[in-house]
């Protein structure tokens, strides 16, 4: 492992300096490559499939396992569209002159090697080695057991197109032992690997950053809230909750509490009932909610319960300064969203809630690298520190200051 | 232990929507109330000195411990500049219009809670503190043991005037559990406290960062070179050289090992010999060096030990390829210089080497916040995430996204 993790690094130093037109033209070349061997993937995925088959996976899983010849072609474009973006390495960041006359430039370069931990969707494989190739890192990558087969194809196809322009493979590098035993090491090999992204389950996420020590990018639960104050135009309001629980209900910026200003519980909550009925929505509220509509009762607990499903907490909560209470004791500093039109209230509700992205009149749904604008997105942080929220390819550079003097000493 | 950081969780939420003007008002006020108590903290420092006495404690380590009326003051004047320097919170850092017409800004706030581990000097004490107030930052302080009852009268003073205030004092607070029982607790605790930053010995740092669970940011070693190219200036050669070394030998910014390109090693070598000489200078030489100039033999593990003293490896390296190749090997990524008047040999090790501050002409000594124009220091981090370098106020804040829209949903 010491030894593969070695070359995975010195790998890392020659992408490293290498000029972003010449990473542009290898990346297009990747997405290239993967529509020429359209079928030799395809056949290595039937044998993750067969096998999914035989260990009867769910269909979901199965279904995202499957790859055929339209996403490929989705996996080729989203690296076209990554070579597309503007060159994160070299940016100037900041720049100014010190008192001795030295000339300080503050300079966006690569973090060095990122290992990233992931689960059966084999497109994560060309998606994240595209997205650290175009910001000069190396990658280690892990993905799932029942992906093995179509990963391995996939990084080959990639690595193939490296070794033509005499370039070391191990600059995209898939970990060699790939049991729970292979992560384990990997996660401690602070010397060769400079960051680890863990995408997938929670226990996985736990695992990674109680034990890790390789700084960790952690893509965690998103408990996220939505308040709707007195002052909100109601039509928007029911609107966005609406949207921001069913929309898709199994991802990290959907709702999963619905706070509510007591001045218009009585006129709001049937409103509301009406239409997550509609949306088949397992509602469950607080004593307040429940004098005024029929729905369980909600648990302290389960206001801390990222349900990733159909299921809906609705609080009564008195006024803004309700709402943000419930938030610090619950939220898990995703995403968070006030409706009102009262911009007193909007103000101090942004600015009291620290969460990676806070809203006003708009659905929590929109905390992703798409909607932003970052392109590609390396996945959503729940760290306070280096990357939070939505995370492009920018979250994968760090800084050095470059210094130019003329003989200055202290 | 919990329910101390608690306390001190929930006063970092009242000073996190503090205005600038606020804090800077209470951070003046913290001075005078340093100057106004400079009997009572030399009275504290006493018992510390006597015990300092007692237990027989280097000269060197007394000395640090000392407070006087100009020390006292000297830490008043300190939380002053600290007052003045540009509020770090609240800066729009980036803003713009999605696709879907939601208004992002991205803007700067406070991390939250931030431990401080130090030794020692008790004016980091007041030092510290008002940096994480000036930040909008809770803090929790953990100082020396020597410096006991140093540190307690002036977190008792820093205090005082928030209680004046009405707020909680808890915003300054001191670790009850000052003991290794304490440190192990507190570094474990991600619930409360979102970063750590450990000022002190080898031993502390690696101790705290192999063993929390909070983020870390490291004061580590700093390995540093020189490279002096066939194309430098030799006079500004030598006496950047020595300044780097012998100017102030125990800092982490210090030279351990000087480069010399073998094209000129037979010229330079007897030079920098005899001025290193006249400074006292332990020279230690590779073989080649030592083929030109009587020195001691330099071990490979001489090559990656930090002297924090006047000792000085030599090697001698072909061209800037041989500098760039030994400085990966060796380097702990803080700072390195290139001597040289060649411009492509410049850009060539700037761009080649990663370390977080990479000089052309100038001594790596003046990788620190006062050089850098940051005003006050937090400490100069060898993290390769969050903040790089020297770590002024900026590098104890984070950022969140405010999100302005019109009713939009996905």
């Amino acid at each position: 492992m010491e030894q593969f993790l070695e070359k995975a690094k010195s790998a890392s130093r020659i992408i490293a300096t290498m000029s972003g037109s010449e990473r542009n033209r290898i990346l297009r070349q990747m997405a290239e490559a993967l529509r020429v061997n359209t079928m030799n993937i395809i056949e290595a995925n039937a044998i993750d499939m067969k096998r999914a088959e035989e260990e009867n996976l769910a269909t979901s899983l199965k279904e995202r396992l499957l790859l055929d010849e339209k996403r490929i072609d989705a996996m080729a474009v989203a690296i076209e569209e990554i070579a597309a973006l503007k060159d994160p390495i070299g940016r100037v960041l900041d720049g100014w002159v010190t008192e001795a006359g030295l000339k300080i430039e503050k300079v966006s370069i690569p973090i060095g090697v990122i290992g990233i931990i992931y689960e059966s969707r084999p497109n994560v494989t060309s998606d994240t080695a595209a997205l650290c190739f175009k910001s000069s890192n190396g990658c280690v990558l892990k993905g799932g057991k029942e992906a093995e087969a179509s990963n391995a194809v996939i990084a080959e196809v990639l690595q193939s197109v490296l070794v033509r322009n005499n370039l070391p493979k191990e600059m995209i590098a898939l970990l060699p032992d790939s049991s729970r035993e292979g992560v384990a090491k990997l996660i401690k090999m602070d010397r060769y690997v400079d960051l680890i992204v863990p995408r997938g389950g929670e226990g996985l996420i736990r695992y990674v950053s109680q034990n890790a020590s390789v700084p960790v990018v952690k893509h965690d639960k998103g408990l996220c809230h939505t308040y709707i104050d007195k002052d909100a135009n109601i039509e928007n309001a029911i609107a966005i909750a609406l949207n921001a629980k069913v929309q898709r209900p199994g991802v990290c910026n959907a709702m999963e509490t619905l706070l509510v200003d007591k001045a218009i519980a009585q006129s709001v909550l049937p409103l509301l009932k009406e239409v997550f009925d509609r949306a088949h929505t397992q509602l469950k509220g607080c004593a307040l909610t429940r004098e005024v509509i029929p729905v369980a009762a909600a648990s302290e607990e389960d206001f801390d319960t990222e349900y990733l499903a159909n299921i809906l907490n609705i609080r009564v909560v008195s006024g803004v300064e309700g709402a943000i209470d419930h938030i610090v004791r619950h939220s898990s500093g995703h995403s968070e969203a006030i409706i009102t039109e009262n911009i007193s209230a909007a103000e101090r509700f942004m600015d009291a809630i620290d969460s990676a992205a806070v809203y006003v009149n708009a659905s929590t749904r929109f905390t992703d690298g798409g909607a932003f604008g970052f392109g590609a997105e390396v996945g959503i942080s729940t760290n306070k520190l280096h990357a939070r929220g939505p995370m492009g390819v920018e979250g994968l550079t760090t800084y050095k200051y470059k210094i130019y003097g003329k003989g200055q000493i202290r």
